[in-house]
Protein backbone atom coordinates (compact mmCIF):
# COMPACT_ATOMS: atom_id res chain seq x y z
CA UNK A 1 0.00 0.00 0.00
CA UNK A 2 1.37 3.31 -1.47
CA UNK A 3 1.33 5.90 1.44
CA UNK A 4 1.94 9.71 1.73
CA UNK A 5 4.62 11.15 3.90
CA UNK A 6 2.72 13.51 6.09
CA UNK A 7 -0.95 13.38 6.91
CA UNK A 8 -3.02 16.28 8.93
CA UNK A 9 -4.40 15.94 12.14
CA UNK A 10 -7.58 16.49 10.65
CA UNK A 11 -7.43 13.58 8.38
CA UNK A 12 -6.08 11.09 11.14
CA UNK A 13 -9.13 12.36 13.90
CA UNK A 14 -11.47 11.37 11.35
CA UNK A 15 -10.18 7.66 10.66
CA UNK A 16 -12.29 6.31 13.73
CA UNK A 17 -15.07 7.86 12.39
CA UNK A 18 -14.80 5.82 9.20
CA UNK A 19 -13.54 3.01 11.32
CA UNK A 20 -16.99 3.01 13.68
CA UNK A 21 -19.18 3.74 10.64
CA UNK A 22 -18.10 0.55 8.86
CA UNK A 23 -18.68 -1.23 11.74
CA UNK A 24 -22.30 -0.65 11.70
CA UNK A 25 -22.01 -1.28 7.82
CA UNK A 26 -20.59 -5.05 8.57
CA UNK A 27 -23.40 -5.46 11.55
CA UNK A 28 -26.07 -4.84 9.35
CA UNK A 29 -24.42 -6.77 6.87
CA UNK A 30 -23.45 -4.20 4.13
CA UNK A 31 -20.23 -5.60 2.39
CA UNK A 32 -19.90 -2.96 -0.41
CA UNK A 33 -20.34 1.04 -0.18
CA UNK A 34 -19.71 3.89 -2.22
CA UNK A 35 -18.07 7.08 -1.74
CA UNK A 36 -20.96 8.61 -2.08
CA UNK A 37 -23.20 6.89 0.52
CA UNK A 38 -20.68 6.61 3.18
CA UNK A 39 -20.35 10.60 3.00
CA UNK A 40 -23.61 10.78 3.30
CA UNK A 41 -23.46 8.91 6.55
CA UNK A 42 -20.66 10.33 7.78
CA UNK A 43 -21.65 14.34 7.26
CA UNK A 44 -18.87 14.56 4.57
CA UNK A 45 -18.66 15.24 0.76
CA UNK A 46 -17.54 11.94 -1.07
CA UNK A 47 -14.59 13.98 -2.54
CA UNK A 48 -13.05 14.68 1.15
CA UNK A 49 -13.25 10.74 1.65
CA UNK A 50 -11.73 9.58 -1.42
CA UNK A 51 -9.27 12.51 -0.54
CA UNK A 52 -8.75 11.49 2.67
CA UNK A 53 -8.09 7.62 2.26
CA UNK A 54 -6.12 8.39 -0.69
CA UNK A 55 -3.53 9.79 1.68
CA UNK A 56 -2.75 5.62 2.60
CA UNK A 57 -2.98 4.99 -0.67
CA UNK A 58 -6.70 4.23 -1.74
CA UNK A 59 -8.80 1.60 -1.50
CA UNK A 60 -11.55 1.90 -3.92
CA UNK A 61 -12.28 1.46 -7.21
CA UNK A 62 -14.19 3.61 -9.35
CA UNK A 63 -17.88 2.52 -9.97
CA UNK A 64 -17.45 -0.22 -7.56
CA UNK A 65 -16.93 1.69 -4.01
CA UNK A 66 -15.13 0.09 -1.07
CA UNK A 67 -15.48 -3.09 0.13
CA UNK A 68 -16.52 -2.58 3.65
CA UNK A 69 -14.48 -5.41 5.60
CA UNK A 70 -11.53 -5.21 3.48
CA UNK A 71 -11.61 -1.02 4.35
CA UNK A 72 -12.90 -1.82 7.86
CA UNK A 73 -9.70 -4.11 8.68
CA UNK A 74 -7.47 -1.69 6.63
CA UNK A 75 -8.13 1.52 8.69
CA UNK A 76 -7.74 -0.59 11.74
CA UNK A 77 -3.86 -1.40 10.48
CA UNK A 78 -3.49 1.83 9.99
CA UNK A 79 -5.07 3.05 13.13
CA UNK A 80 -2.55 0.48 14.71
CA UNK A 81 -5.24 -1.31 16.54
CA UNK A 82 -3.86 -4.57 16.39
CA UNK A 83 -1.14 -4.04 17.91
CA UNK A 84 -1.21 -3.98 21.87
CA UNK A 85 0.13 -1.07 23.83
CA UNK A 86 0.22 -0.95 27.26
CA UNK A 87 -2.08 1.71 29.57
CA UNK A 88 -2.12 2.77 33.28
CA UNK A 89 -5.25 4.30 34.84
CA UNK A 90 -3.95 6.75 37.35
CA UNK A 91 -6.50 8.23 39.19
CA UNK A 92 -9.72 5.94 40.45
CA UNK A 93 -12.43 8.76 41.48
CA UNK A 94 -15.90 8.54 39.60
CA UNK A 95 -14.27 9.68 36.07
CA UNK A 96 -11.51 7.37 36.22
CA UNK A 97 -13.67 4.53 37.21
CA UNK A 98 -16.38 5.66 34.22
CA UNK A 99 -13.88 6.10 31.78
CA UNK A 100 -12.35 2.29 32.50
CA UNK A 101 -15.44 1.15 32.30
CA UNK A 102 -17.05 2.84 29.53
CA UNK A 103 -14.52 1.85 26.81
CA UNK A 104 -13.07 -1.24 25.77
CA UNK A 105 -9.67 -0.45 25.49
CA UNK A 106 -9.05 -3.61 23.72
CA UNK A 107 -10.73 -2.22 20.45
CA UNK A 108 -9.00 1.18 20.38
CA UNK A 109 -5.43 -0.70 20.40
CA UNK A 110 -4.52 -0.58 24.04
CA UNK A 111 -4.09 -2.94 27.13
CA UNK A 112 -5.58 -1.59 30.77
CA UNK A 113 -2.88 -2.80 32.83
CA UNK A 114 -3.03 -1.34 36.35
CA UNK A 115 -5.15 1.06 38.43
CA UNK A 116 -3.40 3.71 40.47
CA UNK A 117 -5.15 5.99 43.08
CA UNK A 118 -3.90 7.50 46.62
CA UNK A 119 -6.82 7.12 48.56
CA UNK A 120 -6.62 4.36 50.86
CA UNK A 121 -10.05 3.66 50.81
CA UNK A 122 -9.84 2.72 47.06
CA UNK A 123 -6.66 0.63 47.69
CA UNK A 124 -7.33 -3.18 46.58
CA UNK A 125 -11.05 -2.45 45.12
CA UNK A 126 -11.11 -3.16 41.28
CA UNK A 127 -11.42 -1.26 38.01
CA UNK A 128 -12.69 -3.59 35.38
CA UNK A 129 -10.88 -6.81 37.13
CA UNK A 130 -7.56 -5.03 38.02
CA UNK A 131 -7.16 -4.30 41.45
CA UNK A 132 -6.47 -0.35 42.42
CA UNK A 133 -2.86 0.04 44.00
CA UNK A 134 -1.45 2.47 46.17
CA UNK A 135 0.49 5.29 44.32
CA UNK A 136 3.21 4.26 46.33
CA UNK A 137 3.67 1.30 43.94
CA UNK A 138 4.08 3.48 40.68
CA UNK A 139 8.02 3.10 40.41
CA UNK A 140 8.57 -0.45 40.66
CA UNK A 141 5.10 -1.25 38.19
CA UNK A 142 6.88 1.28 35.43
CA UNK A 143 10.10 0.12 35.45
CA UNK A 144 9.26 -3.56 35.47
CA UNK A 145 6.18 -3.65 33.34
CA UNK A 146 6.91 0.04 31.15
CA UNK A 147 3.31 0.73 29.89
CA UNK A 148 3.95 3.48 27.67
CA UNK A 149 0.57 5.37 28.10
CA UNK A 150 -1.22 6.95 31.47
CA UNK A 151 -5.04 7.98 31.51
CA UNK A 152 -5.07 10.89 34.05
CA UNK A 153 -7.97 11.12 35.86
CA UNK A 154 -6.58 13.19 38.70
CA UNK A 155 -7.16 16.62 40.07
CA UNK A 156 -5.49 19.31 38.06
CA UNK A 157 -3.58 20.69 40.85
CA UNK A 158 -2.00 17.18 41.44
CA UNK A 159 -1.42 17.02 37.30
CA UNK A 160 2.09 18.74 36.49
CA UNK A 161 3.75 17.02 39.54
CA UNK A 162 2.84 13.25 38.40
CA UNK A 163 2.89 14.24 34.52
CA UNK A 164 6.61 14.98 34.79
CA UNK A 165 7.37 12.01 36.94
CA UNK A 166 5.55 9.62 35.10
CA UNK A 167 7.36 10.64 32.18
CA UNK A 168 10.80 10.01 34.17
CA UNK A 169 9.15 6.63 34.40
CA UNK A 170 8.78 6.00 30.77
CA UNK A 171 5.46 7.00 29.87
CA UNK A 172 4.91 8.69 26.24
CA UNK A 173 2.03 9.30 25.76
CA UNK A 174 -0.98 11.17 28.00
CA UNK A 175 -4.88 10.95 27.19
CA UNK A 176 -5.78 13.69 29.87
CA UNK A 177 -9.08 14.02 31.75
CA UNK A 178 -8.17 16.60 34.06
CA UNK A 179 -8.52 19.94 33.87
CA UNK A 180 -5.11 21.04 32.94
CA UNK A 181 -3.80 21.35 29.63
CA UNK A 182 -0.45 19.08 29.36
CA UNK A 183 2.14 20.66 26.90
CA UNK A 184 4.66 18.63 26.19
CA UNK A 185 6.78 18.47 23.39
CA UNK A 186 8.43 15.81 23.82
CA UNK A 187 5.02 13.22 24.79
CA UNK A 188 1.99 12.43 22.87
CA UNK A 189 -0.98 13.90 24.94
CA UNK A 190 -4.29 13.81 23.96
CA UNK A 191 -6.07 16.62 26.38
CA UNK A 192 -10.08 15.50 26.71
CA UNK A 193 -12.27 19.56 27.70
CA UNK A 194 -15.27 18.17 28.79
CA UNK A 195 -15.61 21.44 29.89
CA UNK A 196 -14.64 23.00 26.81
CA UNK A 197 -17.46 20.63 25.04
CA UNK A 198 -19.90 22.03 26.97
CA UNK A 199 -19.28 25.93 26.72
CA UNK A 200 -19.14 25.36 22.83
CA UNK A 201 -22.86 23.93 22.86
CA UNK A 202 -23.43 27.30 25.41
CA UNK A 203 -22.00 29.67 22.33
CA UNK A 204 -24.08 27.50 19.90
CA UNK A 205 -27.59 27.65 21.72
CA UNK A 206 -27.01 31.35 22.32
CA UNK A 207 -26.06 32.06 18.90
CA UNK A 208 -28.69 29.77 17.20
CA UNK A 209 -28.53 31.31 13.83
CA UNK A 210 -24.93 31.39 12.98
CA UNK B 1 -18.96 45.93 19.80
CA UNK B 2 -18.56 45.22 16.36
CA UNK B 3 -18.80 41.29 15.33
CA UNK B 4 -18.27 39.77 12.58
CA UNK B 5 -21.90 37.86 11.46
CA UNK B 6 -20.23 34.52 10.52
CA UNK B 7 -17.73 32.81 12.62
CA UNK B 8 -16.36 29.53 11.80
CA UNK B 9 -16.38 26.68 14.15
CA UNK B 10 -12.55 26.37 14.69
CA UNK B 11 -12.69 29.62 15.90
CA UNK B 12 -15.73 28.82 18.64
CA UNK B 13 -13.88 25.54 19.63
CA UNK B 14 -10.96 28.01 20.58
CA UNK B 15 -12.72 30.42 22.64
CA UNK B 16 -13.34 27.85 25.53
CA UNK B 17 -9.52 27.40 26.28
CA UNK B 18 -8.97 31.47 25.55
CA UNK B 19 -11.38 31.50 28.58
CA UNK B 20 -9.51 28.83 30.42
CA UNK B 21 -6.25 30.07 30.15
CA UNK B 22 -7.26 33.92 30.99
CA UNK B 23 -8.77 32.73 34.32
CA UNK B 24 -5.71 30.79 35.23
CA UNK B 25 -3.73 34.21 34.52
CA UNK B 26 -6.52 36.09 36.77
CA UNK B 27 -5.50 33.64 39.42
CA UNK B 28 -2.17 34.19 39.33
CA UNK B 29 -2.58 38.06 39.45
CA UNK B 30 -1.47 39.19 35.89
CA UNK B 31 -3.77 41.70 34.95
CA UNK B 32 -2.16 42.32 31.26
CA UNK B 33 -1.12 40.37 28.41
CA UNK B 34 -0.40 40.48 25.27
CA UNK B 35 -0.88 38.70 22.33
CA UNK B 36 2.69 37.06 21.98
CA UNK B 37 2.45 35.83 25.68
CA UNK B 38 -0.94 34.59 24.99
CA UNK B 39 0.21 32.45 22.15
CA UNK B 40 2.64 30.64 23.63
CA UNK B 41 0.73 29.93 26.53
CA UNK B 42 -1.81 28.25 23.60
CA UNK B 43 0.59 26.77 21.60
CA UNK B 44 -0.75 29.28 18.43
CA UNK B 45 0.30 32.09 17.00
CA UNK B 46 0.00 35.44 17.83
CA UNK B 47 -1.24 36.64 14.82
CA UNK B 48 -3.98 33.89 14.97
CA UNK B 49 -5.01 35.15 18.49
CA UNK B 50 -5.21 38.95 17.10
CA UNK B 51 -7.52 37.27 14.01
CA UNK B 52 -9.53 35.76 16.51
CA UNK B 53 -10.92 37.76 18.61
CA UNK B 54 -11.10 40.18 15.87
CA UNK B 55 -13.98 37.85 14.71
CA UNK B 56 -15.92 39.49 17.87
CA UNK B 57 -14.35 43.13 17.73
CA UNK B 58 -10.93 42.96 19.15
CA UNK B 59 -9.99 43.71 22.32
CA UNK B 60 -6.61 44.59 22.67
CA UNK B 61 -4.25 47.96 21.99
CA UNK B 62 -1.64 47.51 19.33
CA UNK B 63 1.50 47.59 21.64
CA UNK B 64 -0.49 47.52 25.16
CA UNK B 65 -2.23 44.18 25.17
CA UNK B 66 -5.55 42.67 26.54
CA UNK B 67 -6.13 43.50 30.08
CA UNK B 68 -6.87 39.76 31.30
CA UNK B 69 -10.24 40.23 33.56
CA UNK B 70 -11.83 42.49 30.54
CA UNK B 71 -10.73 39.59 27.96
CA UNK B 72 -12.12 37.04 30.15
CA UNK B 73 -15.36 38.60 30.67
CA UNK B 74 -16.02 39.25 27.25
CA UNK B 75 -15.18 35.81 25.81
CA UNK B 76 -17.67 34.38 28.66
CA UNK B 77 -20.34 36.87 27.57
CA UNK B 78 -19.60 35.31 24.01
CA UNK B 79 -19.84 31.90 25.15
CA UNK B 80 -23.10 32.84 26.75
CA UNK B 81 -21.73 31.60 30.01
CA UNK B 82 -23.95 34.53 32.27
CA UNK B 83 -27.35 33.42 30.76
CA UNK B 84 -28.03 30.00 31.86
CA UNK B 85 -30.21 27.48 30.28
CA UNK B 86 -32.09 24.30 31.40
CA UNK B 87 -30.11 20.98 31.17
CA UNK B 88 -31.06 17.27 32.32
CA UNK B 89 -29.16 14.25 32.08
CA UNK B 90 -30.67 11.19 31.00
CA UNK B 91 -28.76 8.08 31.92
CA UNK B 92 -26.92 7.89 35.91
CA UNK B 93 -24.75 5.10 35.28
CA UNK B 94 -21.25 5.38 35.77
CA UNK B 95 -20.46 7.48 33.22
CA UNK B 96 -23.37 9.77 33.91
CA UNK B 97 -22.71 10.61 37.37
CA UNK B 98 -19.00 11.29 36.80
CA UNK B 99 -19.85 14.08 34.19
CA UNK B 100 -22.39 15.30 36.20
CA UNK B 101 -19.63 15.30 39.44
CA UNK B 102 -16.37 16.16 37.21
CA UNK B 103 -18.00 19.53 36.12
CA UNK B 104 -19.43 22.83 37.27
CA UNK B 105 -22.35 22.86 34.96
CA UNK B 106 -22.63 26.66 35.75
CA UNK B 107 -19.77 27.97 35.14
CA UNK B 108 -20.29 26.66 31.77
CA UNK B 109 -23.73 28.35 30.91
CA UNK B 110 -26.03 25.63 32.11
CA UNK B 111 -27.59 24.57 35.38
CA UNK B 112 -28.22 20.85 35.74
CA UNK B 113 -32.14 20.69 36.85
CA UNK B 114 -32.94 17.08 37.07
CA UNK B 115 -31.37 13.34 36.35
CA UNK B 116 -33.24 10.72 34.88
CA UNK B 117 -32.58 6.97 34.75
CA UNK B 118 -34.81 3.68 34.31
CA UNK B 119 -32.86 1.28 36.44
CA UNK B 120 -35.11 1.17 39.87
CA UNK B 121 -32.34 0.27 41.76
CA UNK B 122 -31.02 4.20 41.09
CA UNK B 123 -34.49 5.86 41.54
CA UNK B 124 -33.89 8.36 44.49
CA UNK B 125 -30.03 7.85 44.61
CA UNK B 126 -28.81 11.68 44.45
CA UNK B 127 -26.05 12.96 41.94
CA UNK B 128 -24.47 16.32 42.62
CA UNK B 129 -27.53 17.13 44.99
CA UNK B 130 -30.44 16.00 42.18
CA UNK B 131 -32.22 12.90 42.84
CA UNK B 132 -32.72 10.20 39.87
CA UNK B 133 -35.67 10.23 38.93
CA UNK B 134 -37.53 7.57 36.98
CA UNK B 135 -37.73 7.94 33.35
CA UNK B 136 -41.49 7.67 33.92
CA UNK B 137 -41.13 11.21 34.94
CA UNK B 138 -39.26 12.52 31.89
CA UNK B 139 -42.56 13.89 30.12
CA UNK B 140 -44.22 15.61 32.17
CA UNK B 141 -40.68 17.52 33.59
CA UNK B 142 -39.56 18.80 30.39
CA UNK B 143 -43.43 19.71 29.40
CA UNK B 144 -43.36 21.73 33.17
CA UNK B 145 -39.82 22.48 32.61
CA UNK B 146 -38.84 23.40 29.19
CA UNK B 147 -35.50 22.38 29.72
CA UNK B 148 -32.88 22.79 27.02
CA UNK B 149 -30.36 20.71 26.58
CA UNK B 150 -30.05 16.88 27.48
CA UNK B 151 -26.88 15.44 28.86
CA UNK B 152 -27.06 11.20 27.07
CA UNK B 153 -25.08 8.93 28.41
CA UNK B 154 -27.01 5.93 27.36
CA UNK B 155 -26.59 2.82 25.89
CA UNK B 156 -25.91 3.34 22.02
CA UNK B 157 -28.89 0.47 21.33
CA UNK B 158 -31.41 3.27 23.45
CA UNK B 159 -30.03 6.45 22.02
CA UNK B 160 -31.88 6.87 18.67
CA UNK B 161 -35.10 6.38 20.13
CA UNK B 162 -34.90 8.55 23.19
CA UNK B 163 -33.31 11.34 21.26
CA UNK B 164 -36.40 11.80 19.22
CA UNK B 165 -38.92 11.50 21.91
CA UNK B 166 -36.59 14.35 23.52
CA UNK B 167 -36.74 16.12 20.43
CA UNK B 168 -40.69 16.13 20.82
CA UNK B 169 -40.59 17.34 24.39
CA UNK B 170 -38.58 20.17 22.92
CA UNK B 171 -34.91 19.41 23.63
CA UNK B 172 -32.77 21.77 21.62
CA UNK B 173 -29.52 20.40 21.74
CA UNK B 174 -27.33 17.14 22.84
CA UNK B 175 -24.51 16.69 24.69
CA UNK B 176 -23.99 12.94 23.53
CA UNK B 177 -21.44 10.33 25.25
CA UNK B 178 -23.16 7.48 24.15
CA UNK B 179 -21.37 4.89 21.33
CA UNK B 180 -24.11 6.45 18.57
CA UNK B 181 -23.51 9.56 16.26
CA UNK B 182 -26.31 11.89 16.42
CA UNK B 183 -26.99 13.53 13.38
CA UNK B 184 -29.97 15.44 13.03
CA UNK B 185 -30.33 18.74 11.46
CA UNK B 186 -33.05 20.00 13.67
CA UNK B 187 -30.90 20.25 16.96
CA UNK B 188 -27.80 21.02 18.30
CA UNK B 189 -25.68 18.43 18.77
CA UNK B 190 -21.90 17.76 20.29
CA UNK B 191 -20.60 14.07 20.33
CA UNK B 192 -18.13 13.08 22.66
CA UNK B 193 -16.67 10.10 21.25
CA UNK B 194 -13.89 9.43 23.83
CA UNK B 195 -13.03 5.73 22.14
CA UNK B 196 -12.10 8.54 18.78
CA UNK B 197 -9.75 10.15 21.08
CA UNK B 198 -7.95 6.79 22.16
CA UNK B 199 -8.30 5.84 18.33
CA UNK B 200 -6.33 8.73 17.53
CA UNK B 201 -3.69 8.29 20.11
CA UNK B 202 -3.31 4.99 19.46
CA UNK B 203 -2.52 5.80 15.72
CA UNK B 204 -0.24 8.93 17.02
CA UNK B 205 2.05 6.29 19.08
CA UNK B 206 2.53 4.08 16.01
CA UNK B 207 3.71 6.45 13.50
CA UNK B 208 5.66 8.43 16.32
CA UNK B 209 7.73 9.98 13.04
CA UNK B 210 4.84 12.19 11.68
Amino acid sequence: MARSTTISMAVIRRLPRYYRFLEELMKKGVTRVSSNELATLLGLTASQIRQDLNCFGGFGQQGYGYLVEQLHEEIGKILGLNHMLDAILVGAGNLGRAVANHLDFGKRGFRLSAVFDHAPELIGKTVRDLPIRSMDELDVFCRTQHPRLAVLCIPKEAAADIVSHLQSLGIQAFWNFSHYDITLEDAIVENVHLGDSLMTLSYRMKHPNE
